[in-house]
């Protein structure tokens, strides 16, 4: 594996690699646990075409974590706006002496297009291309379930939410199903396109249906955006439909294990009540994001 | 002491530590005296929701000067815009092994609330919460004071300008106060509340008047935008009632010292020949200001 | 040489140890190469009042794989905004215990307004001034000209384009007569005042004409906004007239070299395949700038 452009393709043996490797990470260079130097010498760029605190910040902590220097690069009002191309702007990044590019895109498969025109020395990471792939999101929900609840295999997952526009939604099908996991999308018709059960997932469209029959729920963030389109249902409705609640709750599956890619709209895809309860996993999902993206980078470091 | 959430409650014992060790940080880092490691493997994280360059880049290189890593999270344009709560973006942080916060935040009481929701290892300073309080900034203006003047006890503090709504006002109130400092407050009566009397300061409305009994004058900065609101007189009046020229100069108390948290309005609050002339203290309060974070950072992270 | 003004007033001898010294920085703290602590333990700020990822990336990894700290200090939206002249913003900085400022701005002279009034100890390096100079600009042209030609002296060198606002023209001018190169400066007759033959340059005002006698051609970024002025061609026309293309390349001199100060435009300046082919050292430039950056770093910090 010399880039990590997304979960579609990785083999059971890949993926488990990766994860067993993140659960060494947990905690590497907190507290007294020292850093580590997987990455001493290196430059890893964050070239963030779309603004997102988090996952930069967890990138850049991650990285510095293994000992590298990192880079901010927000194209954002600089040379893009100046009309430089995506490729341009890639070459002189490398240009400088760069090791790796975590790159975040709105057009799907911009990091396949980089992978495909920088030098060969250089890795690139996927931190999500529009709705296509968000791999390290991905891997970090799986990862937070193996740990919860032991295995994958065998275990039903419940996407729900806006599946159509979902990178997060298309890297947990390919890595859940790829490691043996049952997955189930649902959420309103206009938003679960019939074409995604050729991903080999069932399709369904009520929450309460699948409830009693689901491991884990992974409640995908509502983009109040898309309401605009006409796609999407008043946050009212949304709540009621698959909004997850102390209700629901009652009736899920004992054990059930509850995710959300944050940042969570409190009162919409879950109550405060259930987000900060024994089920959910949210915080725990911060910390193992952190660690996957440790051993996503040495991984992709080691590669000669 | 395990958080640094404002200086009114802080004993005269504590606030003498925190003065005396900030004269030992002075310089630390810069030339050839080296870093030092008392942050060594933490992170410190910038949360700073108002813009501020000025704090925040002293805040980071203060923790650097320490050997901490630092984070610039700047919540603008990002999570928090995507409806996410300020809990949910300080647990988000603290789920990624981040040792202390620095936030500055537009509500009052936002520190102690994260002091409050973090876990107990975290640590927590205010860079400024509102009106409430900025209490490096106004350990700043006392260690210049002290630096200058040998000594804080017995001395006339008077405080210009907008009180009302000034944070500064407040940390050196407390500060001043507890230290056996007496404190003039003085500003417009729109400005200058009834009530903060009560913080056991002098209240008065004409800089002339206490001009001869100062043995210091802290100008806080004009900010503009109150104009507006029908409070703040004009300019031009404000600059002919309480901006500090030559001529105040002359009728002050000899050896009176100038301090002013930057940034200044040169021509309102003072006049460039006072503002750059022998009596004011102005770049000594940004190199003290390093020292002080640096005094505050070294401390919060020795409490178990 | 106590800061880097402008080329302008450099010597030979002075160019040249720059530009030998920067030969020996390529890949420093590349790859297997490590870093190096020529500015061990000094803090470098990043003080730019124009937006431009590029050059501040640049100036911000040569500083650290010299071992230098870097501070960003953008002022849009700060203090600046909140009305702090120039110099003040600079002392404050200064008062932080800086040892290298790195300054952009679009007024003509910051830099040496910069340089005067900041202590003795602190270095001042322009990263672009205005119209004026940005020299490590022009030093990492004439670097890139001498390793693909081998020679400067007695080179025939076109710059194309906008001379009249281009701070790359005047530096390139000023280093190039200097170490003994002639300049041609060619571009529409709006865009080339009759002054600038002052410098001693030749002025045309057709490519074509230049074509068959350049060994270099400096292709000058178009800017838009220029259009708006009346001052600009369409861009078509200036496509047809100044573009460098497939055709153009054939009527050049053999073993012409094409530089490009990026972010470019493909299509207007220069075509995609005239970029991406062999004579462009628009790459090279790139990594010869990062280079050239961390001579000069390490050049003025050596100086008492």
């Amino acid at each position: 594996m010399k880039h990590l452009l997304g979960l579609e393709g990785l083999s059971a043996a890949e993926l488990t690699r990766l994860l067993d490797s993140a659960e060494r990470f947990v905690g590497v260079g907190v507290g007294d646990v020292p850093k580590r130097d997987d990455l001493k010498g290196k430059v890893v760029v964050n070239l963030f075409y779309e603004s997102s605190t988090r996952t930069r910040v967890s990138f850049g902590l991650a990285a510095r974590r293994l000992g590298a220097d990192v880079l901010d690069f927000s194209p954002g009002g600089s040379s893009t706006s100046k009309g430089e191309t995506f490729i341009d702007t890639a070459k002189n990044i490398e240009a400088m002496g760069v090791d790796m590019v975590v790159v975040r895109h709105s057009s799907p498969g911009a990091p396949h297009v980089l992978a495909k025109h920088l030098l060969p020395h250089v890795r690139v990471i996927n931190a999500g291309d529009g709705a296509h792939e968000h791999p390290t999101q991905g891997l970090l929900d799986i990862m937070t379930i193996r740990k919860r609840l032991g295995r994958v295999a065998g275990l039903t997952v419940g996407l729900v939410g806006d599946i159509a526009h979902s990178r997060v939604a298309r890297s947990n099908i390919h890595g859940l199903k790829t490691l043996g996991a049952k997955v189930i999308v649902c959420g309103p018709t206009t938003l679960v396109p019939a074409e995604v059960s050729q991903l080999g997932v069932e399709v369904a469209h009520s929450l309460d249906e699948i409830l009693p029959r689901c491991d884990v729920l992974n409640l995908l963030r509502i983009q109040f955006e898309r309401q605009r389109s006409g796609l999407f249902p008043s946050i009212r409705e949304y709540r009621l439909l698959f909004g997850m609640d102390s209700d629901r709750m009652q009736r899920a599956k004992s054990g059930v294990l509850l995710l959300a890619p944050g940042p969570i709209n409190r009162g919409v895809e879950i109550t405060p009540d259930v987000a900060d309860g024994p089920s959910s996993a949210i915080l725990d999902q911060v910390t193992n994001g952190l660690a996957v993206r440790m051993a996503v980078l040495s991984e992709l470091a080691k590669v000669a």
